[in-house]
C-alpha cells in the first residue's frame, strides 16, 4: 500500500544521516499523499542502519495507524497537526542537528544575517516557547504541533518553512519530504553561520529588507529567475 | 576464558574511534560479567589499529589481573571502583573527547539545556573536583573512582550515567559497554551544543523541569513510550 | 567550441565540493579565454552531482550567451564586470563557504593576523557595503561587480585576490579558475582562524608590516624564493 | 643515500595530511640521522599528492644540500638551527594547523588546562615574539630557529616539545619525525580544547601542579607506568 510514498519517506530519512543532521535515531522525516490523506513516517527508535522501506508506518489524518509493524515516531502527533493545518505542504523533517538545536536551546530566533538565509527563508527563523504543564500533560507532541500552527495563524508558513521549538530543536517542511530535508540542511548551515556572525560582530544587524526581498524573490514566486525555470 | 566478554569490550573500544571520541590511545572501554565478577578492559597504550580481541585484559573485582599478556589500561583502578559500587552497571567508557573534556577543563557542570540531554541524562552532568595531593599520592586512579562514587552516594547513578573529572575528562557507564559508549556519544554532542547555546545566549537557563521530566520519562521507566518497547 | 575552457571551468566547479566550500548549488566558478573574449561558467541551479562538461555555458564580454542549453549562473553579470575591469585575471570563484560568509554577514574586513594569510593576500580582505535600492533595482548582480571594481580603482586586485560582499559572501579570483579556487580555500581557512584568533585574544592586532612583507614577497614577485621557481 | 631516512621523513610528511594538519603545502616534516649528520626534509611547495620518497632533500648540519633535485622547504634553516642546538631530537614538524595557528596569531601561550595536555607537555606551550626588522632582513628562517633556541636556553626542550611563533604557527619536535608528528597532533587537539575551555569559563585556571606532575610523570621518566614499558 502506497509503496512509492513509503519509499520517498524512507529515502529522506536515510538522507538525514548523509547530511550529518542526526546522531543515532534523533530525527525523522515523513511524506504525505494528499489524495489518500495518509502519510508515511519513520518508526520510533529504529536505527538508520537497520531501517528498511517496509518498516515505514502509514498514518491517516485522524492519527490512526493504517499499516506498519512498528510504533510510529514519537513525534507523529506533531507531524499530524502540521499536515492538518498546513494544507499545501507535502513533507516534514525533525532533527536535533547541532547548530539549529543550539539556537533552540538558547530560546532565540535566528535573525536573517545574509543571502544564504534569504534565498530560502523570508526573514527570521522563529523560536516558539516551551509548553506549559497543562499542554505537556494533555498531549505533549500534539501540542507542539498546535503551538507551531498557532504561530503561523497570521503568517505565511510557505515562506518560513522552518521553526525552532525552545529547549528542543527544529522542524522544517516543504513540498515533499526531500524539500523538507533540503530546508533542514539549509537551516543547519545558516544556524552555524549565524553563531559565527555574532561572534565576529556582536552588534550585527539583520540583512536590509531590500536585499532580503531581492534574494527571496530571485528564487521564489512569479518573477524568479534563479535556476532553470524555463526548461 | 570469557571470550564473549572480551569480544564485547573489544568492539566498544574499536567503536570509540568510529564515533570520533578518541585521538591515539586516549580512551578505554570495559565490560563486566557479574556472574564471574570479572571485567575485560583495553590494555594500556596499545593503538586501536593494532588492538586484537585477545589483547583485552581480564581483571577481577579485587583488582587482580586474571588473564592477558599486556598491562591493563592505566585507568583500570577507576573502572574497578565504579564496578564495585555501582551494582547494576555493566560497562564503562572513558575518553578525552573534545567538547566534554573542554567542559571538564573549565571545571563546570554541563547544564541541561534541552531535550537531547533530557532524553538520556536526568539533569546536569556534574563536574567533580580535582584530587588533593594526598589522594594523588595514595592511588590516583583508585581515588578518582572513589570521588565519583562519593558524588553519587545520595544520588541515582542510573539516571546520570556520565560525569566530568575536573581538568581531566569524562566517564560514562551503562548496562553494558555499548550502552556506556552510547552515553559517551550523547555526552559529547550535548557538550558541544551546550557551548554553542551559551555563546548564543549567555543568560540562558536550564530546561524547565516539566520538559525534563517529560522527555526523560518518555524514554525511561515504566511509563516510557519511545521506541519499540512492546515488540 | 572552446572545449578545453569548459573542461577547466567544469573541474574547478566540481572541486568546490571536494574542498567543502559549497552546500547544494551555492557556488560557481568560471574561466576566461582572453583570446576569444569568452568565459565558461556553471549553469544556474544545477546540482554538482548532475553537472557535465557540456552543461557549461559560454558567455562573451558583452554578456551574450554564445553556447549552452542552460541559463548561466545567476551571478554571471558579476563575473562579467570583474573580467571586463580586471584585465589580467583568468578565473573567478564565488561561494557561500561557512567562515568567509560569516565574516561577510558580520560586515567586517578580515584583518591579516598571520603568515598563512600574508602568504597569499597582501593585507586585509575587504568587506564592501550593501547595494542601495537603486543599485538593486538597476541590475543587482552587475552592480555587485561594479562595486567590487570601484573598491579596487586605486588598489591592486592582484595582491588582494579576494573580497567579501556584505550580508552575502566571498568572491575570489586568480590567473585561472583553479587559482581562484585555491584562493577560495585559503580565504575559508584564514576566515576560520581569524574568528578563533579574536576569540582567544579580543585585543589582537594585525601582523606587523615587516612580517607581512616578508611572507608575501617570499612567494610573489621577482625576489620570491618559495617553491621550485627555477625548475 | 640514506634511503631509510628519506622514507621515514616522507611518511611523516604524508601523514600530516592524514591527520588534517595541513592545507595544500602548508607544512613540512624532517628527520635527522645523527651518525651522518644529515637530515631529510620535504622539498618546497610540492603538493603532497605528487610527493615521492626520492623527492626528499638531504641537508647536512652546515646547511648544504647534499642530495635532491628540488629546493628544500623554505623553513629548512629553522629546522637546521633546532637540530644544531637540540642535541637529542630526531625529528621536526611545522604546520599551519587551524587551532594551534590561531593561538600563534593571538600571540598567547596555550595554558595547560588538563591532563590531555599534561600527558605530553610539561606546562604551557609558549608563544615567542615576532622577529625584528633586522632579524627578518638578516635571515628570516634562520632567526626563527635562533629565537626558539634562545627561548629554551634555560629550559628543557624535551618536556616542552612544541612552540608557537607569533603571527605564524607551531613547530613541534621529538625523538624522530613520527614523534614530532604525534606531538603536532596533540598540540592541535589541546589548542582546540583550550579555546573551548576559555569560552565556557573565561576565569579558568591552569591545571594544579600536583595533577600536572602526576600525569606527565605517569608517562615520562623512570617512574612511568603508562603503556607497556616492561614488554
Amino acid at each position: 500500500m502506497l509503496e512509492w510514498l513509503k519509499e520517498k519517506a524512507y529515502i529522506s530519512n536515510i538522507m538525514l544521516q548523509k547530511y550529518n543532521l542526526v546522531t543515532f535515531t534523533w530525527g525523522n522525516a515523513s511524506e504525505i499523499d494528499r489524495d489518500s490523506g495518509m502519510f508515511a513516517i519513520k518508526p520510533s527508535g529504529i536505527e538508520y542502519e537497520k531501517l528498511r522501506i517496509n518498516d515505514m508506518v502509514l498514518i491517516d489524518l485522524d492519527g490512526n495507524k493504517i499499516e506498519g509493524k512498528y510504533n510510529p515516531s514519537s513525534d507523529t502527533e506533531t507531524h499530524l497537526e502540521l499536515y492538518k493545518s498546513f494544507n499545501n505542504i507535502g513533507g516534514i523533517v525533525h532533527t536535533h542537528s547541532s547548530f539549529a538545536t543550539s539556537w533552540a536551546q538558547s530560546g532565540k530566533d535566528i535573525p536573517c544575517y545574509g543571502t544564504t538565509h534569504a534565498d530560502y527563508i523570508y526573514g527570521k527563523v522563529p523560536c516558539v516557547r516551551n509548553l506549559t504543564k497543562k499542554e505537556v500533560d494533555d498531549g505533549y507532541e500534539k501540542n507542539i504541533g498546535k503551538l507551531i500552527v498557532e504561530y503561523f495563524k497570521d503568517k505565511d508558513y510557505n515562506s518560513t518553512p522552518a521553526i525552532l521549538c525552545k529547549n528542543h530543536g527544529p522542524f522544517t517542511w516543504g513540498e515533499n519530504s526531500y524539500d523538507a530535508l533540503h530546508n533542514a540542511v539549509v537551516l543547519e548551515e545558516i544556524a552555524k553561520m549565524a553563531i559565527m556572525t555574532k561572534l565576529i560582530n556582536n552588534n550585527v544587524r539583520s540583512i536590509p529588507n531590500i536585499i532580503l526581498d531581492k534574494h527571496y524573490f530571485r528564487k521564489h514566486g512569479k518573477n524568479a529567475y534563479y535556476g532553470q525555470i524555463n526548461i
